[in-house]
């Protein structure tokens, strides 16, 4: 069976070059690794993760928690993280534990105990009391990404402030008859992307602007899932509501947005003489609808997640406390003062 | 240390039960299930992988191939898989490998065979003849989904129909003057999740039906990467076009048929009565876009991908030979027939 030596000499390489270029671990000149790659794959060789696990202590393989994959702001997160993680040479394995799922329990009790992770990667997820017991068990980095948990180093937007940015806004255009669409009335709907605690963030964000501003009695919450369809409901019945008028709507998230500008063209009602919209997120389609929004960017989160995880995986252990990170306010088209 | 044979006699069970509701292999009720992982809980209980891989010859991993999570079908295929997995008690190990990539030879020379993964699973990749000889060596079960690949297992839309039967819905409404809109002109874009086979086929599904009908002539293509934005461009640039006037447009995916009827909307050209608009995909949000559409599950391809993938790592590893899934038309409020 070849070895890393034989396919250092065929390359014409160093054997560290050769093991550089095929462990993704520091840098070697593209060439040079196309180079090594056709020795090693001419003569068949075959890395043994177990010799390399051996040597470090480690499996170069993280595993990452998240609720749901086919929703935009995970969907994002995860390709953040898997992009870092591959430069890094790092693996990623994905545990899809949705809030109520019956799989939930076995994640947390089998799966992440029988495979030597070399850290975990907690993406939009509310996490029990037994859940983190759980984790911190494993005595492995640990790290949260969009939503936060207390104890844990969270990459989150500051979502508070998000809110705050979004409302002050329109304060500032003149509305003051402000409907916050979006998030759960009492318990959290399974589907949602975004954690009780970054819901009850944002309803505070825009809560506090209001009263603030001298408008306390004007706080109006809309219930709604984060879902386009949702968003088109919510917005068919808050635009037409014939005893409560709004003049301009926060949505919880970009999606929902969308979905209020559809309701808005359905009703004959122009965006923005007629009716100003904000969003939260900076969603892909924020740009075609002209949406006024609050902007994340949360593939950027994942990459921080990583470089700092990957940085406590190889070195000191210390949590590194981040930051909520400050949102980017962008205005577009979808927001005026109100009609008169 | 706790065994298995501990946390049995702590849930009350016999010990294949115990094995069973932490390995997630085989059906134990519910609320067994809770008990046993409350006992492993209390106890402990560190189930090994090694251990149980040794016994088995497997690791219960399976690796997936993917251009890209962030894009609707994408994202909802790794969703499918990833709850069928989880079911079957296996991991996904998700590597990004896009087009172009730097890191993509990486992937299939060094991490495919570092790690020993029961099986692999493709998902709208374009494969080079040298990544499937790489894949072949491994010797362990293949599936592609979304994307075709000769002499491997595929599971994927019948593109050819889905295409001729969005076209055969226009033609029987009365239009000639259709044009396709999305896929390449001459290579590939990096950043469509469609494979460019995938594109291929769904083009010749078009203009196959139209010279049956004997409209050849009229067979128009205009390329257009498959986004909203994108396809609002189109939309612009077809919908008022001075020297070649449309009634209807097949759009190679629900995001583009979106963009379309945004840019409709702007030109103040009403859907359907100006113009018909069909899609290919059955996106969430084709609902809420009144959008007649060709229906497929990638959630259901999936899992069905995995299903049959399960059986070959544990049983015969005999190829399946899936057909093509079968496309479902709905059509909704985006096409009728042409304007007088």
């Amino acid at each position: 069976m070849a070895t890393i030596a034989d396919v250092a000499k065929l390359a014409g390489v160093a054997k560290a070059t050769a093991s550089r270029a095929l462990s993704g671990q520091g840098y070697v000149a593209p060439a040079t690794r196309e180079r090594v790659a056709d020795a090693a794959h001419a003569l068949g060789y075959i890395a043994s993760a177990n010799a390399s696990g051996l040597a470090t202590g480690r499996s170069q393989s993280i595993a990452v928690l998240i609720p749901l994959i086919n929703r935009w702001f995970l969907a994002e997160v995860l390709q953040g993280l898997e992009s870092a993680l591959l430069a890094a040479g790092y693996d990623m394995t994905v545990y899809n534990v949705s809030h109520m799922s019956a799989n939930r329990s076995r994640v947390f009790d089998f799966f992440l105990v029988r495979r030597s992770f070399d850290a975990v990667i907690l993406v939009g997820i509310d996490a029990s009391a037994t859940e983190l017991e759980t984790i911190q068990r494993l005595d492995k980095p640990v790290a949260c990404v969009g939503a936060p948990i207390d104890g844990l180093d969270s990459y989150v937007l500051d979502d508070y402030r998000a809110a705050q940015l979004a409302t002050e806004h329109l304060l500032g255009l003149g509305h003051t008859k402000i409907v916050f669409v979006g998030g759960p009335q009492n318990h959290f709907h399974d589907n949602d992307p975004a954690s009780s605690l970054v819901h009850s963030d944002r309803f505070r964000g825009y809560s506090d602007a209001m009263t603030l501003a001298g408008h306390a009695a004007a706080i109006t919450h809309a219930p709604t899932p984060l879902d386009l369809e949702s968003g088109r409901q919510a917005g068919r019945r808050w635009l037409a509501h014939p005893d409560h008028p709004v003049t301009a709507v926060l949505a919880e998230s970009d999606e929902v947005a969308f979905g209020v500008i559809l309701a808005a063209q359905e009703l004959g009602k122009r965006v923005p003489s007629d009716v100003s919209i904000v969003g939260i997120d900076g969603h892909d389609y924020a740009e075609t609808f002209g949406l006024t929004t609050v902007q994340q960017n949360p593939q950027q989160l994942g990459m921080s997640a990583v470089s700092d995880l990957l940085e406590r995986v190889t070195g000191d252990d210390e949590r590194r406390h981040p930051s909520p990170v400050a949102p980017d306010f962008v205005v577009r088209h979808s927001t005026t003062a109100p009609p008169r």
